[in-house]
Parts: structure tokens; sequence; C-alpha cells
């Protein structure tokens, strides 16, 4: 481990929490090199939701090298990427009647971002853009300045001005009408808002702390972008290809967004690759106005086109997402229900979950304490106070009870220390 | 070809150039869908400097991906991560008695330049940049604001305001003292400038014509940057890693840049990885105050360890880059001479070569004409005026030979269409 | 006329309302070159709180000018600056019992607000501003960027980026709790919020439509300012200097602000003179950090000295102004009662009032109906919806009663028209 | 003086320079409540060029006030407006052959210089601004941002982003030829320079040590403007009103400005006014787009009539200026060589003159030798190191005689410390 802690920067995180050398992975499981396992409830940050190293991508993938298929692509026209486009309008565009063109804007979620927010400023001529409290969208400038941490957004060094934040939902506990504020100020010409080119919005806050947007409030938000002539950006990053359930997150409130950001799961192995997805008529770039040297990786685009022929063909995976989630509900209530010391709060959608602690540092002990019990997971949160459950969503039933079973240890074992 | 361009978003751009279908490629060949074969002069913008699926890294990748070797780490400590640590150490650093720090900033260029200027303000507390004339340094908000190019930087859709561009070496070709602007900006109190946090510097500009800095140049902004307190960030995305003959393009200068950004051919195999390299005593990073989903693309680790392993042992690639490099420009040079309608004249350093032309339109029509003759090139410079020749580092003398070929034919032809 | 339409730029504004050429002024009234007299209800902006030309302010005027006093001094020491220093002490200050250091930061109420937004960030070290909806604080860069209105916000040319709006009182009509957004977003460190240096404010807004804050609201102000560490600069440029009854507007509430900016009726004769009152504790300029050539208007000087001894030696103006307030709300009230055809609505501090008009557009139709019976009124709010009724505090109680019959008049001639 | 101390803010900052409490003045002399006198070579920063109450100004001034005049009318039209319209007309735009509209944009040249920046963001849709090394322009936030001053940029708190510096007349000592740089990135759409609305340029920097820009340059800059579409702004704030010889500062080079900024000595008496001139087809303001409560400060209307009358209905005035200023010259140059310690170098236009000295320091002491001397002198430029001479247009020869005696005998005094 001496080289890591001699050569690397201080910037290093997760690996403060599981200071072990991992090796190999398969599925909802990690080997390290000690020969320890671990069960995999954190899948990859959300890059994940198909397990490590899925065989029916593996397979695909090697016959690509074998053949030695154009790996770095750019934005050249290759096999690789005619095939992802084919299988993406097929599987996931036409049935469910969303017209997009797709632009690889490089190859991480903030390269999504920031593309959409750069489309929005030329489309509309506008450059403000409205965020929402506790929002996270990545580290690159303009991404940045539409995340809500203050520490991070502190490391810009420079003011991040150019976006305005508004209340999540539930950010006032159903206390005061949805929007109130931003409605409000958009109708007001002496509001002093700088008016915006677009709003942008997670459908369930996954860094904020696996916090749903209800339906009826992305329907409110899109209804109002509409009326105020605003485009809708979903940054769909952690909570798309599935997360949910459905493939887009958004899918459930019936809206279409303008834009669409994805990343983290879409290659479906774990490869760096993003979309940024645009209705037509907003297709408005000029050619290379955009560009990236990353936007081409055509591996990814190889197991991408396999994912969604293996997960995306019919309704099994969907299902079986919203049911597993379903089942960690249950199972975070049940366990909630046994604290008297500390409130627990269950949160989230699909297979993002979350265990909300009114102490918010016994999130990060409960975390630690799973760990020990060789299941990984990370807090999330404007204090760290949640626990976040996001496992493969491929992982097997018996692995989720093996999982949820040590998180119950885990938590009652933290909280016996609390209470002694 | 349908597909792409219905499906496709309008920013696209190489594919305007070559309109046909990539399927494979090996060492400096492409081939596409019709079976036909090009020769590659191009390099997947410099990130294939070992060429397409170099066997050497290929055997390597394939073993990890059998054994499941963990694809996706973001900064979790893994044995690939670890050994490339180790090998980047043992092979770049400790012989060239260079010690940084290593940040895996996500997996872009754009990623290292950001975390750059990120940590250039954190470090003093200033949020100024000096950038240079013609500079590129990538896409997202913060590394578009010390780009040039005013198309590019008119995407941002919001004022660019946190850098001031100083020329660059040449700028006015020798008739005016370095740094004569700048460093008497620094110096007045009065100036109206604001104090920089930071210099970026490409030592030879790719986008920006393949414009070499000279080593007096070089050492003079080192200087410079000493001793008026600025941090050195030297974006060696394009040049580095072997590019211009030595591994790091500012050796051939003997500075010590404070802060060094590679990506493109650090992985060897055009998989998406970058770094920034930090001076020890600027390492002054929060953990996780600069993060990324794919900023541990293991994959990419290993490749990138063989290609170490492969080409870094010894100095036999730089001397054949450099070797290469001055065949290329005596090629050149004789094809300069031979034409007496344009001016033409031949740039770079290593094998980052160019071929500027006094009619900058004629630079495409010769590169549509190489295309047309099996040979694919591109364009660049603040008016496209310049054929860029970046083929693979490995390339055969052989097929560097052909290509030049190919180069001379096109241009001539294309000039006889000037003369006629 | 011709010489205004044809020399003066279209950016001239009252006057197109009030299309005559005015000559001479005495009290509360005003002569044209045509020997038309009219009614003041508009006391130049608020700069004319003592009516025009108050003979005692002129008398030592004259004397001034006769001895030859120095009128123009910069931050020189003068014998006319350090009289109006003391007895702004004596008859301000010290039975206030406010202590605040003085700041002569240029002569106009924008110099003033500029000057303590600098300050505010000089001493937090943090950039950001809350300001409030409708709020207007000047027109100059600093200023402008902390007003609402959108027409003049557009005027600057550039994002105004660094002052965040929150709603004033009752921008909700009482249905949400006191500052629910801003505590919360202050509190919360995932928020998205820059965190200010200050908050700066106006007890009533005038351009916002003569908007009074209730006294609970500006308490709870301070005491949210208190709690989270910021600045509390009120803005009472246009409603200090005793328009709202008391000399600080924001004494009603008995609260201390960090910075007070004080202009228009300070000098008591319409001469441009501007104060900024620092809380010792935050006086932290160098010498020369702020300046500007015309901050030593000694004729100001002079005037307002002269003012202070006149007006505020004991509570006559003070008592005077809140009864002829009283009497226009009475007045107010009682017409609208008589309007069934639109919603009136009075509103307003002292003698700083206002008619709002359901129709927005009948407000100017009044305005304009009075100003045909020899009555200048100006409209105020986002929407022009304000009949403003701002006359001098030395109005007599007969001119008073004139005014508001011709008000009354007007009033009902417009809304005839609208019901016919 | 302990009531300046006690309650004056610590950003005072001429009276530390001369701590004595001034009482009246006339002409060319202060006295201070000592009865001590001193000669003027100061005049009020540039604001008095006829001199301390001028008779021939106060007559009308009096006759004003006598008989009520309106003092303060924002922008109605007003019978003291309309004569100083008209007679700007008649005696300084038609005799030069000169268009101007005329803006009132408040009362300080920081005000016109505001309005000025924001009209050419309006007239262009560009926000950034060409300045020059060592310029002043304003201490409000949009005049700030193009002033050179390091520590009064850093009173802003906030980063000033929206301008670019460039080299003055001589800032290579002629070394290098006029706009190289500016002129070059202008045209050259990847120089990375954001676009510009405008240049702004004092023609003799006054605060940036009584520097003249030669004829040629100024030329030079209106060409270049012309060339590239770029509007070009003379701050003629402290240069203009005959400082250098004729009314406008830049009639010499036979220039015409875009857009024209005047205050300071424009009312002639030192009363806060200011002027914005405006080529009639760039005259795109909206009506109130920029207002401000004290732009119709009527009393300095009423003196700026009289001044007009008075000093430019011939070229008496400015034959005297130059003559006045030739012989200023001249003793300067002789002074010069008298000083074999210290490098001394005059410098100036007109009656703006200014000392260098090699040792910055010594021009401060040079000051307070003079003021010890009974003289009123200050220092400019970036380092404090010119002693500024700018006497009143209207001294005496005897007077003038009398100054330049104790300019000599000051400095001579200061370098035998020196040398001692």
């Amino acid at each position: 481990m001496t080289v890591f802690e001699d050569l690397e920067s201080e910037v290093r995180s997760y690996c403060r929490s599981w200071p072990v050398v991992f090796d190999t992975a398969q599925g909802a499981r990690l080997n390290d090199v000690d020969g320890r396992s671990y069960l995999d409830f954190f899948a990859g940050a959300g890059a994940l939701n198909y397990g490590h190293n899925p065989p029916k991508l593996k397979g695909p993938m090697l016959e690509y090298l074998a053949k030695d298929g154009i790996t770095h692509g750019l934005d050249m026209y290759t096999v690789a990427k005619g095939e992802f486009l084919h299988t993406f309008e097929e599987l996931v565009l036409r049935p469910r009647d969303l017209e997009y063109k797709v632009q690889f804007p490089g190859p991480t979620g903030a390269n999504s971002v920031e593309s959409a927010l750069k489309l929005a400023r030329k489309i509309t001529g506008r450059e403000s853009i409205i965020n929402f409290t506790h929002a996270f969208h990545g580290m690159t400038l303009g991404a940045l300045s539409v995340t809500g941490n203050s520490m991070k957004r502190g490391g810009a060094g420079i003011p991040l001005v150019h976006a305005t934040p508004m209340p999540f939902d539930n950010y006032f506990d159903g206390t005061v009408p949805d929007f109130l504020w931003l409605d409000r100020l958009l109708g007001d010409a002496g509001s002093g808002l700088n008016y915006p080119a677009a709003v942008i919005v997670e459908t369930v806050q996954g860094e904020g702390g696996i916090n749903p947007a209800r339906v009826e409030w992305l329907q409110g938000l899109a209804d109002l972008c509409h009326r105020h002539d605003i485009l809708l950006i979903v940054d769909d990053v952690q909570m798309g290809v599935g997360r949910t359930g459905p493939f887009f997150s958004f899918e459930i409130a019936g809206i279409r967004p303008d834009i669409v950001c994805l990343s983290k799961s879409i290659s479906g192995y774990g490869l760096p690759m993003a979309l940024t997805l645009i209705k037509p008529e907003y297709d408005q770039w000029g050619p290379g106005e955009h560009n990236g040297t990353f936007r081409g990786n055509n591996l990814a685009f190889v197991t991408a086109t396999a994912a969604l022929r293996e997960f995306w063909s019919d309704d099994v995976m969907q299902r079986s997402t919203i049911a597993k989630g379903e089942r960690t509900e249950a199972a975070l209530t049940e366990l909630a229900a046994e604290s008297s010391v500390v409130e627990l709060t269950p949160k989230g959608r699909g297979l993002a979950r979350g265990l909300a602690f009114s102490q918010p540092e016994l999130a990060a002990k409960s975390c630690a304490a799973a760990f020990g019990r060789g299941l990984l997971m990370e807090t999330s949160g404007p204090s760290d106070e949640v626990m976040k459950i996001m496992p493969p969503l491929t992982i097997t039933d018996a692995e989720l009870e093996e999982g949820l079973a040590i998180v119950r240890d885990s938590v009652l074992a933290t909280l016996e220390g609390v209470s002694a």
C-alpha cells in the first residue's frame, strides 16, 4: 500500500475508507489481494449497474479486441458506434416514443453536463442556469457551478456565479407549495433573477442523499419550464440506465426533457462513456463546436450495445429492480423501527436506496462497521448522513439478503455504541 | 451511414472529412467496412502514439479481462493502479530525477487541465491564469477559458473571463524580445493585469498549428514564473508520452513545471486516462476535493503499465522518434522547395510535424487529396492552414516513406489545381 | 424645448411625462417658463425633503459663497466639513445612541452603495451579496448588480452575477414564514448558495412600489444576519433623512445596521452629497482605497449642517411627518373605497406613500391627469402600477390637502374613463 | 482637527498629507483656519481649472439662487439646462465641427465612464473592454474594472474581469511598434482575446503619472478602432475643459471619439457635474435605461454656462494655457539639469505637468517640502513617483513663477538630503 501513500495525491478519497488493495471482481463481489471477498452495495458509484465484468458483455469485448476492432475513434464513423446507435434507437428510444439526437460529448458525466449547459446557453442566448439544493453534477468548472456542495464549490478557486439554486422537492418538508419561489421570480420582471437558459435536475439526488423528487414535482417542473420558455435538462448520469427501475429515471413522470445527460452505467462494463440526448429541434451545434479526444471509446460502444441487448430487450430487469428495491425498503423500514435511540429514515426509489441517520456521524460509522463485515457502502447527503445502498441491479436475491443482514448488524452494532 | 446522419448530433466533425465507416485497425493501418485500408498520419489526435491495438499491450489487457481484474475502481487501491504507479515512478520519474505526486483527475486531458487550474488557484489564492495565443486545452468550461479559438470559446455561452492571453513564442516572428509584455505587466502594480495564479503552456502547440516553442523561450518562461511567484503548468496532453522524442516534451529545456497534465497516449491503447503530476509541496488537495467517476480506469492502467515497460525501459523509442521526425522534416523541406506557387513551411518537433500553407484553404484540400489516396491526415492552426503529420511513433520506416510520398503527391496535385 | 430634443440623449425620461420647461421653485411649488405653477408630490425623487430652496438653508449657503468658503475640497479637512461632522454627531448619532464612522464616498447614493458593497467584501473576504426582489440601489455596475429591475439590469451589457435575490417582506402575502428560504440556504452547506458577505435592504422600497417592510421582518433580518455572520447594509438613500418620520427609517425597528447608505436629502438643498456610515469595528478601509473627485462638496456640507440644525434639533419635523403621512393614508383609503371598478391599495409609511392600481397602466394615466391639474407625481413599482406620493416633508397642511384633492380628482377621472 | 480623526473613516487620504483645516479660497490661493495661505498647484484634482470661486461664475450662481431657480432637476427640462445645452452647442461643439448628443449621466466622472461602458456594450452586444496600463477611470465597479492600480482594484472584493489591459503609448519606450500586440490579437481569431466592445483611453494619463500619448499614437488608436469595428471612448474627465490647452484634449490629434466622458472642471466652480457625449448614431439608449438622482445639478449648469461664455468664447484661455505650460516645462527642464544625484524627468502637456523621480519616494518628500513652503501639490504615477503640477489655468504669471520657485527649492532641498 506504500506505493499509493508515497506517490498518489492527497486528493484520494474512497481508499481512505477501504484501506485494502482490490484485485479481481465478478458480479456483486470484489476480492482483495489477501483473498478476502467483499459484497458490493456501492456498484462503482453507480457505474456498475450490471455488476463487475458481466460475462455477457465481456464476450463481445474480447471478440472485438481479438479482431482488432477500432479502439479509439474520436467521432469517426465506426461499425461499433453504428451498432450502438442503432441498438439504442431500437431498444431505448423507439419503445419509449422518445426522439433524441445523440451527442458523444466526451467519456464522463461531467462532459455531458458541460455540453448540455453550453447548448442550452447557445439555444436561448441566456447565460444563467437554475440548479437545485444538494445537486451534484460534476467537478469540471461548468458542472461544478451547478453543484451544491460548498467544499467542492470552494475547490474552483473562482466565484461560481452563473447559477441560482432553488429548493429541490421536499426541501421544506411539504410546507411550501412546489415552485412557489421559482415560479414567482420568473414571472416578475423586477425580481432581480437573471432569466435562465435552463433548469438542470436529478430526479433522485444521489450525492444529495438519495432524495427522490415526487412524480408530481417533476411534472410541475416540466410544466414550469414549458410555461416560462426555459429548457429542462435531466441529469440521469447516476439514476439512468435502470437504477430506479425504468431505463430513464424520468419515465415514471411521463415527462420529456429537452436534454438528457447519460453516463456511468451506459457502457455496462464500467468503461468511460457518456451521451447527451438532445431534442432534434435543439440540435443546434455547429460541427466541432464541442469535442473531446475520448468521445469515441469503441470498447465502451461494444459493451454498451451488448448490455442493451442483454438487459433491455424486455422488462425483466426493470421489474426485478423494482422488486429488489421494495425488498430493500422493507428491510430498512423494519430496521428503522428497531432503533429507539436515533431516528433512521429509509429513502429512495428502485435500487437507489438510503438510510438517513438523525445523528449524521453514525452513517459513516455504520458504513465502516459494514466494511468490517465484508460489505462495501458509502455515505452521501449534505452532512454525509445517509448510508447509500446501491447494489448492482443484477445482484441475486440471496446476495441482497446477505447484504441487508450485514447492514442491519452494522447499524445495530453502531447504535449500541451510542446508547451505551 | 444513415444511422449516423439520422441519430448523431450535428456536432460531429471528423466523420465529415472521412465519410467511411471504419471497422478494424492495427499499428499504422485502419480498415473500413468495404475492405479499404488507410495509412494513419493522425494517430487518434495524438492518443495512439504506439499505433492501433499494439499487441504487446493487448496481451496484458486480455489476461486482465480473463481473470476478471477490477475494471472500474474510482480511487480505490487496486493491483493494477499500484503497478502503474510503481512502474511510472521507476521508468519515468526516477530516471529523469523528477519528483511528482500523481493525481488521477478523471479520464480526459480536460480533466487534468481543470484539476491543474483549480489546484493552482487554491495554492495561490489568486483566480486569474495566463494562457497563450493559439492555445488549446480542452472544452470543459475551465479548460475552454484558457483556449484561444474564438469559435470554440463562443460555444461557452458565457463570458470566459479568468484568463489573459499572452504571445506564444514567435508570435511576432522574433521581432520582440521574449516575454517583454508579460514580464513588464507582472512587475507593474499599475498595469491593470489581475495577478495570475499560473501560466499554462504547451511546449508545441498541436491544435495551434504544430508550433514548437524554442528551448530558450521555455526556459525563459520557467524563469519568469519563478521570479514572479507564479505556478508553471505544462499541458503535455498531446505532446507528452514521446510525441516529440523524450517522454515529456519539456525535457529538452531542462525545466521542471510545477504541474504537468498528461492524457491521450498515456494508456497506450487509446483508452481514456489522464494524470495530473504535482510537485509534492503543491499537493495541497483535501481528500475528495476534486473527483470523478472514471478516474480509476483499470484497463487503462494495465495497458499504460505495459506500454511503459515495452517502450520506456530504454531510449530506443526516443531515438527512433527523433530520427523519423528528422526524416519527415527533410521530406517536407524538399517538398516546400518544389512549390513555386504557394509558400509551404515545414514546422514541428519530433514526430509532431506540420506543413503550413500560405493559402490556408489548400491545407484542407491537400488532406482531402491524401484521404483519396488512402492516408488519414487532419489540419490544424488558427486558419486550418497546417497539414498535421502525426503518425504513430511505432510506424515502420517503410510506412513512413509511403505516407510521405502520398503527402507529396497530394500536395503537388493540389498545387497543380492552383497554378492551372 | 427644441434644444433638449436636438441635443439631449434619448435616455432622458421625466421630461417625457412633464413636457414643460421649469424655471423657479420654492417650498412645495415649481414654476415653468410660461408662468404656470405646479404643486410638488415628487420632491426631486426624494432629494428635496425640505422642499425647494429652503430659506433657512439658503442663507448660510449665500454667506458661505460670499466669503469665498472652499467649494470643492475632496477629502481635505475644511471648516464646513468639520461643522457638518460635529453637527451630525451631536444631532443625529448621539441622541440615537448610534456609533458610526462617516465616509464621504462620492456625491451620489450609488457611490454610497458601491462603497458599502466593497467594504463588506473586504471585511468578510466573500464576494456575494443578498439583495431583495424589487430592490433599487443605483445604476453604476456594483449598485446595479443588486437592483431588481430587469430592463435596468439589461443595460449593464454584462451578466450581473454576484448577488442572489431573496423575497422581500410580503412577497408571498404572508403565506410563507419570513426568511424561510434564506435562513435555510445559509445553514445548509450543500445548498449551492455562494455564502454572502452582506445583505442590502431598503426598509421601504421606493422604486419597488412604496413597499414597507414590517418592523418584525426588519428585526428578523437583523437577527438572521447576526446569526449567520453576515453584514447588514441598510440603503437609506431615499427613505432616510426623515422621509418615514424618524431620521433613519430603521429606527422604528430598533435595529443597528452594520453599514448605512445616505444621500438624496442629506444636503437638504438638492445638492449632490452622500454618506456611508460604518460601525467603527468595520472601518477597515486603507487610506484612499475608495475615493472620488466630488466627495467633498462643501456647499452641500453647509446646507446639510443648516438642515440638521433647523429640522433635527427637536422632534417637530418627525411628528409632523407622521401626522401628514396618516392624513395622506386616510385620504387614500377613502379614495380606494370609492372605486368599484379597479382595486386601489394604499401603501407606505410616513410621507412615503403610494396608491397601487390593480390595472397597472391606470397609475400612469392618473399621474398624467394630475399633471394636467398642476400636480407633479411619478409612478413606481415593478409594473409602474403605483402612484407615488412623496411631497416635501415641509409641505403645509393646506398644500397637502390641495394635492390630495387633485389626486382624488385625477384618479376618479381616470377610472371614469375605464368604466365608461 | 479631532472631529475628523474621531468621526471620519480611515479611508480619508489627502488630509493626511495636508494636516490643516482649510477655510476659504480665491483663484489660486487657499487659506486655512490659522490664517495661513497656500498657493494651489493641485486645482481640486483637476476640477478647478478656473481657480477657486471664480467671480465671473459666482455672480450668475448668486443671481440664480436669489431668484430661487430650480436647484435639483433630475432630467426635467429646465431653463438652466436649456441654456447650458445651447451654449455648449454654440461655443464647444459647433466651432469644432463636432456632432454629439449630450447625456447627463449623474454628477461624477465615474458616472460618465459607467454610462459610456454600458452604452458601448449595448451598441455592440459585446462585453469586453480594452483599457491601458496605468489608466484611471474611477472607483465604481464598472469604472474600477478599467483602472490599472492594483491596490484600488483589490478594493473591489470581486474579480474585475471584463477588461484586458494593453500598453499605453511609450510603455516600452518606443522599442515596439504602436499597437503591435492589440492589432495582432484583434485580427487573430485564435488569439484568445474576448473581442472588445470598446477601447477606453485618456489622452494624457493623470493618475498614471502625467503621461501624454503622442498625437500619432492617438491617431493610430482611432484608426485601429475604426478598422476593427470597436468603439473609441475618450475619458476626458481630467484632461478635458482646457487642461492641455484646447477644450477637448483630443483635438490636437484631430480624432473624433465615438463617446467622450467629461466631468471635473465642466461646471467651472467645482460643483458635481458630468457629461457623456455620444455620436448621434450611437445614442441608442432607451428612456431611463441609465439614470441617477443628481444628474440635474442646475447650479452646476448655471456656472458651467457662465464658464463657457467667460473662457471659451475666444482662444485667449487656450493660448494662455499653452504658454504657461511651456514656461512650466522650461522650468522643470532646467531643474532636472541641476540634479546630478537623481534622475528627474519633466512630463506632460499644456498645464498638466509632472516631474518624475528615478527614486520614487523623493516625489512625496518633495511635495511635503512644498507644502511646508505653502504650496499644494500631490504625487501621481504607479509608484507615486511624479510630482503633479496642475495649477488653475487662470493662475497669474506671477503666481506661476512663485510656485515654480517653490517647486525648485523643495526639490533641491529634498535632493540635498539624499546626497548627504
